[in-house]
């Protein structure tokens, strides 16, 4: 695995609003994901607080797993902001004043009008034997350092000027200092089936990878991303093989996949009712709504939605969608027969050519023997056919929602792949 | 501040996925939080690959710092997990089968009529030294070992079954095992009023507040939370202090204050609704359901609330709504007459005591020099009053939909207070 890797990185956060939890650490995601798009594997990540000896730790800790090391954060102009001093104990160093950076500190002050206080006169000094990496977004400028054949790198902890740093300074730098291999990721969607259940259904698949592409199975409610990562030196090879070997999973588990890289169920749905020029409505029950708020997040959707009929109480359900009151006493809201009358419904009220319907027990309450928290019936209709289909969801009701949503659109978007 | 504290803790993050940025950490936010507020301090908190050596090193690393070590993810059914292994060789221990693990694996399964994978099965493996920390959300439990006067945790990662866990099952275990100092959170919930706003507002009394009583601002799209802290060997008497601090706080701020603690905006709602006996209905064409979505994510809403007409298309405002053709074609959908149509409208047909009513141009197409993205118009309906209102919610999509739905609540929550 990962033969071909051979530049790693080590991330250090430093701040401690990032231990208590007080910020989420987004830049880590973020450089992780950027420093793999250049071929560099991050194999270390750490966050200490604004404590010399733990930063001191980290930097010797991060040292034993890469050759590049990035700090972010710390750099700030407040007095518990120990880092640019740890980073001169650590390479024996000292603080001069960069004279191209206080021009530039000096400058950002008087365009604002501000007085430029010692706190930012600070900010122009770094260690000596730093390279200076130019802030254009904000007053701490970042800092590369060479040692022991390391890359040592740090930034200040604002995203956008850890980002715009790490963009304009950093790549090329990097991309100097090392070969850097190639290497392609790519993203794909599934959704209706569990973790274990594709993970068995594609073992064949899986275990037949070449020893340089990496698959990552990224479960969420309702939903796999399965993520491959393919190294390699030959960039036009390495695409053809990655592609064939996509191929080879459609033809496996194609009917769970709905998409790739960033798409969602929402948008892939909206795409397919775009190209077949129709249009949409929804009856939602147990949903509540969220099917249609889900659909409507897209931009551009009222190109194809036009709305939905949320009948939470039976008596909508017979007064808007036409729902016969001897189905509701008979069988139940809950009911193949309800739902398949709420999807034709809503479908002829609302003039559209599908329409999809949900009707279940979200729970905790109204559960019965026959009929457990987390029965759920969907229907998908159109004018030459309706489906309805029976789930249990589980007893979870953020859950149940989610999952009946995502299992709604999924009907549909099968049903409009098999009629185009 | 924070003299009392002397339990810390350490946060691993198992998993790749970390590493190369396609998740962000927001567990290792969480549980800083969660342990700050029971008095313990998270002061080590790093991220490891699923790479046995890279473990037990972040293990020996962690042991440095802290009394309580937090281990989440690397517990999948997929063969890419190796932690449970890599615990039974820090712990010189083996794996066992736990029956009770394994029937409750075995009941999710067969309640969801699934067959049973050996990769299931294998959640139910455990090393044999470890106290099975039970997960009602998932199928892998977590696990707590007593390790040289320390506490070891390893729970799943994905984060609704860590929290279960944590919440459930760690926190009493850690009450057990440590002497915690008592600290008090409250929380205030404010909607409807920016935080450079309400930090303006409330100044005096937050520089009044005793040292020993600490207050954060936690903000989020259309809400600012206020956490006040306070340390203390007299429980008694920090309560009646706190308790007068936050009488304090309502007679300033009172008005922006919906709730406390875990409280929402719609479960606030519902408890208005419900003690009135009264019912709601929506018309939703720019949150397009979202506003019905939360009402609905109450557990128990189908008491008071009966449906939406989520109008996205004009037609259905016409057809559904009973808006007058002649006001859209004078006005526009995003006008105040078309508002209060649609707001009495909805009320009428739904047969309910309330209606709420939002349309608007979430963007980012559909704007006017007039009507620039972002414009929303917002009415809130009774028997008696229709008030309908008018915002401009900024340029992005989501937080326009999630601001609107907020306050047309917030709007709806004003009202039922004035008549009761």
């Amino acid at each position: 695995m990962m033969n071909n890797v051979k530049i790693h990185a080590a991330i250090i956060t430093i701040g401690d609003e990032i231990l208590i939890g007080q910020i989420v650490d987004t830049n880590s995601a973020w450089l992780g994901q950027a420093l793999g798009k250049m071929g560099i594997r991050v194999n270390f990540r750490t966050s200490v607080g604004d404590v010399k000896e733990h930063i001191l730790n980290a930097l010797h800790e991060a040292s034993k797993y890469a050759d590049i090391i990035i700090t972010t954060g710390g750099l700030g102009p407040t007095k518990d902001d120990v880092t640019k001093q740890t980073f001169c104990d650590y390479f024996n160093s000292k603080l001069v004043m960069n004279e191209e950076v206080l021009e530039w500190v000096t400058q950002i002050f008087t365009k604002r009008n501000l007085p430029i206080l010692d706190a930012n006169t600070f900010q122009a000094m770094v260690p000596e034997n730093c390279e200076v990496l130019f802030n254009k977004s904000g007053t701490a400028p970042g800092m590369l350092f060479q040692h022991n054949q390391k890359i040592i790198i740090s930034m200040p902890g604002v995203p956008f000027e850890m980002k715009t740093i790490f963009e304009d300074e950093c790549v090329p730098k990097l991309k100097q200092y090392f070969t850097l291999p190639f290497i392609l990721h790519r993203t794909i969607q599934t959704t209706s089936i569990g973790e274990s259940f594709l993970a068995d259904k594609i073992k064949h698949w899986e275990n037949n990878l070449p020893p340089h592409i990496n698959l990552a199975y990224l479960p969420s409610v309702g939903q796999v991303r399965l993520r491959l990562s393919a190294y390699g030196d030959n960039e036009i090879e390495i695409r053809k093989e990655l592609d064939s070997i996509i191929q080879e999973l459609y033809k496996i588990a194609g009917e769970y996949i709905f998409g790739e890289e960033q798409e969602n169920l929402q948008s892939v749905l909206g795409n397919l009712l775009k190209q077949k020029n129709a249009t949409l409505s929804t009856a939602e029950s147990c949903t509540g709504g969220f099917i249609s708020h889900l659909i409507t997040t897209v931009p551009g959707s009222s190109a194809y939605y036009k709305g939905s009929i949320v009948s939470y109480d039976n008596e909508i359900k017979i007064s808007e969608l036409g729902v016969n009151p001897t189905t509701l006493e008979k069988f139940g809201a809950v009911s193949e027969t309800c739902i398949l009358e709420m999807a034709n419904g809503v479908r002829k009220k609302l003039k559209t050519d599908y329409a999809i319907a949900t009707s279940g027990i979200a729970g905790p309450d109204g559960g019965t023997p026959e009929k457990p928290v987390g029965t759920v019936w969907i229907a998908i209709s159109s004018e030459k056919e309706t489906i309805a289909k029976q789930f249990n969801m589980g007893d979870n009701r953020e859950r149940t929602i989610l999952r009946t949503a995502l299992q709604g659109m999924d009907m549909l978007r099968r049903l409009l792949l098999k009629t185009s």
